[in-house]
């Protein structure tokens, strides 16, 4: 490709926009924008930001609504059973499982589980996602009270060892710990490599771990991400993500001067509201629109956005 | 009460400022700040603010998470059952039911009716709302798509004449209309103050609108607020609501010089939090504390706030 | 009514059967046979056919599917929530909840209840029902095991003294007792009318009693069947009933000589499906025709009956 | 084996009973009873049985409760997610899905879509399954009434030809097919062997079935069972079938001469309710004692059978 210059980056976690800048920092004077789709990525653009580097606009994607909800709740609600089902054949009815995290991965996987027949218990550190656990019909515990007598442990949490080498030598016989939150901290799979427990793969991203007294845990994917590395990320999801990115890769690649300055931004709301318009005719769905009178009655243009900022969803 | 100064305002809607506004201006110079519950009143603090009245900090409670979530999601689900059953007595069992907006208080509804067994379409304008509707399992349409052949009809859009006459005029016999959403807007029941409609009170909160060929239309609370009129608000929903005032109340007139100015400010997070886990106990709910730890790695105090304040819950 | 001679009894509960036997037994000679809607009754009657006395054809509606889907399942389903709230306000959502008994009355309980975001608690003597609840998502366990913890019991078993004053004593303040399921047996009410115990009527059907430490313990309808006296029975639920019990009468009375002998009947699958067929208008439901072929694969009259007799549904 | 005599014939479709019938009629000297396990191989005992030509007792453990309700409904509201997801990956989040017959089966299948976000609609023969349909919140369709806008057809009927070349000619494009009933006769599968359609197999259990206009129908194990070819079936239900066998085995086997005579018989009602009393320890359940004042008020003897013969669970 002689000759040819990027004018934007689409980036994934960060590692691109972090090697041009160490490598290349002579690309940023034709790029016009940078596109930010992960959590890390977007943190370490805030950090740059911050720190007064960042030389041109960049836009963090991972915080659209639509993304958020796709990537998380809607995806998660499936993936958390077909990855249970592909790696353990696990029947669902009547088994006990506990949850760590509330957010919305959490609230994914327990709304599936519950609506299967188990039995779900919530920890949470934050009182809001706690309360919204009790309106679910959870109980949240700590994590000590139901070690003991749970079928599955699944962590969703982002945080690290959150399942200790203490919590995995109370579980059950048979008991199956999986992560559906972040990268492969949450269990603390390290303190699982020592010499008196054996490991043995049944299978591929299945492991069993023996105790000295043949009590067996089932680990899957090594506390890696279970619904990336055991399960299928729908076409529809991927569909939502890409046009996230495109639309958010055209918004800054057409921006007017001065729209965008050397800061990270969240999709315009208006954006986001397109990306899920242009999903809906998949679902034959159907958009009310408001007549001149209600759109004047309700301060909003006809054509969005519709909420504010701050709005929950 | 001789002598005695206000030095707070509580407010429910803005009347009491407004008043003391336009009579007792003077009232202000020993007032630290105003707390106002409600959508209307939270309206009128901005445009004060807007136009650079506001002469004392303001603080907005209606937006906090928890006040939100429980008068909206968690109270609707439950009043929409109990204000259809007390007035009219009718069976949720396969029952078709048009539910106008899929926000907080339509995704209530919708919940709730779902679960009983009922059919229920959804209608929006927002797309990113409407999006979330297909995700949850409701068809999305147009009004008119199924006026003729719902049972029940209930808006929840804030938004003004979203039934209309002519709306009303294709609904079948015996069609069940109401509002949960906002004021008494929602439904265009001024048009149905016309010579050729008969009105019959059929029992208190319950009118028969009778069309010359014989059709009834019930419309329950001359089209009100169904939850207020017709159900009652559990107390655990008035207690968010009291504590939520209650430390707004502590937080203004405590906070030192400078940390409010002439504004209006959202309940601070940690607040919002605080007013969540004091209501765990009556659950029974057990919170997971942070090790050091884990504080650090997230990046977070271990007694909170643990959220930014873009997240949605 | 001069002359008149009654031809056919329908009867509900087996007081009219059984005055018409003490009284007037000649009246039975021109009777051509009892409809029966009650279990009590049913009861009754299979007492006389055993004991050689049933002097004509008796049909027993009580156990047709239709009518016991909707009087046990589907209206429970809807009555334990308004018979809840109109007496107590009470919040659903993270309430902890037991049940006691999961047939036909607690599988619609629970399954209401749960999904307005309670938790709840099963007890069962029957090993089959047991395992049924353990696969719909709840605990199975004693009263005894829960009894200091939950918000409200509720009684569906048909059996007596299941709630005894030992639980009651164990109740913590402000828990709600309440039964669905049989006459007024299942909670040992008489055991609370005791000097110690205050009780105080806080409105119609609600009382709290009062023990020595201040605990209130608050019941409703004084143990009698809260969905009788606490709610209502939709018109839909009556209609079937109605029905079912029409079409008996109609059968019974032109059925051929000797079709029905002096013994009690059920009725025939055929016509409970015709029940059925006649409410399905009311949801614009439209059947599927068998083709000739498939009738012959099936083995089925094209115009039912659909199922073996013990087909459980 | 030499001199090695069958005692007992375990059958599961009745082609070893066939066999022996046929080759050794000799054996049934010394066969004190056959248990068979599938629907076809208990419909060819009572025909044998009508015809006069059992010879010794048989017992049909197919139509156990325990039996029918893990092979049927809980089992497949699990293998119908794990089938479809193994095979398509299709997000079940707002897919229009409809479901031909609302038996067990059915019954399984609609309340794992409908939890998981899908819309679904169902197709009856049956008035009574029909009506339940309406109660559990499902529009009750003729197929052709919504085969043009369905994502997926699944067929659980029994019947054969219920999706048949019109059904599939009107399917819109990627509609995905497949069969969770009975064996392969549910789909007309023939009728797509023509030669202006291609087949594309996609890959294992998965074929594209190609219209001349680009049209695809995604036909999943040829029309066999999906369940069975496409999907686990979870070791805890093969426990329930195994045990219930075994019972059956030792009953026959111990049964004092004249218990059984030479028909066809189900599993006494205690010995299904043992089997489900074996199962509840897994999930930790604890069940109830009648006191002696309890058993004798129901008339029941405290260790069961606590349902009479009709009782429909």
């Amino acid at each position: 490709m002689d000759g040819w210059q990027a004018n934007m980056i689409l980036d994934d976690g960060g590692d691109l926009t972090h090697w041009v800048y160490k490598k290349y920092p002579n690309v940023f004077k034709k790029i016009r924008g940078i596109v930010e789709e992960s959590v890390t990525g977007v943190h370490r653009l805030y950090q740059l930001s911050k720190a007064g580097k960042l030389c041109v606009p960049a836009m963090n994607v991972n915080d659209s609504v639509t993304k958020q909800k796709f990537d998380n709740l809607y995806c998660c609600r499936e993936s958390i059973l077909d990855g249970l089902k592909r790696t353990t054949d696990v029947m669902f009815g009547g088994k006990q499982v506990v949850v760590c995290g509330y957010g919305e991965v959490g609230k994914g996987c327990c709304a599936a589980l519950k609506a299967l027949g188990a039995i779900v218990y919530i920890t949470e550190i934050d009182p809001i996602c706690a309360l919204q656990a009790c309106m679910d019909g959870f109980r949240v515990v700590k994590l000590n009270e139901v070690i003991r007598q749970v079928d599955v442990v699944i962590t969703c949490t982002g945080n690290k060892n959150v399942v200790t080498r203490e919590h995995l030598d109370r579980m059950k016989n048979s008991c199956i710990v999986c992560n559906m939150g972040h990268s492969n901290t949450e269990i603390d799979v390290t303190s699982l490599r020592t010499p008196e427990l054996t490991w043995e793969r049944v299978r591929s991203q299945v492991d069993h771990v023996i105790w000295p007294d043949g009590k067996r845990v089932v680990l899957l994917a090594e506390g890696r991400l279970l619904n990336l590395s055991c399960s299928t990320v729908p076409t529809f999801v991927l569909s939502i993500t890409a046009t996230t990115q495109a639309l958010a890769l055209i918004e800054l690649y057409n921006a007017p001067e001065g729209r965008y300055k050397q800061d990270v931004y969240l999709l315009p709301k208006k954006m986001d509201e397109y990306v899920a318009s242009l999903h809906l005719p998949s679902f034959d769905a159907h958009l009310t629109e408001l007549t001149d009178d209600q759109a004047k009655y309700l301060g909003l243009n006809k054509n969005g956005p519709f909420k504010p900022n701050y709005y929950r969803y």
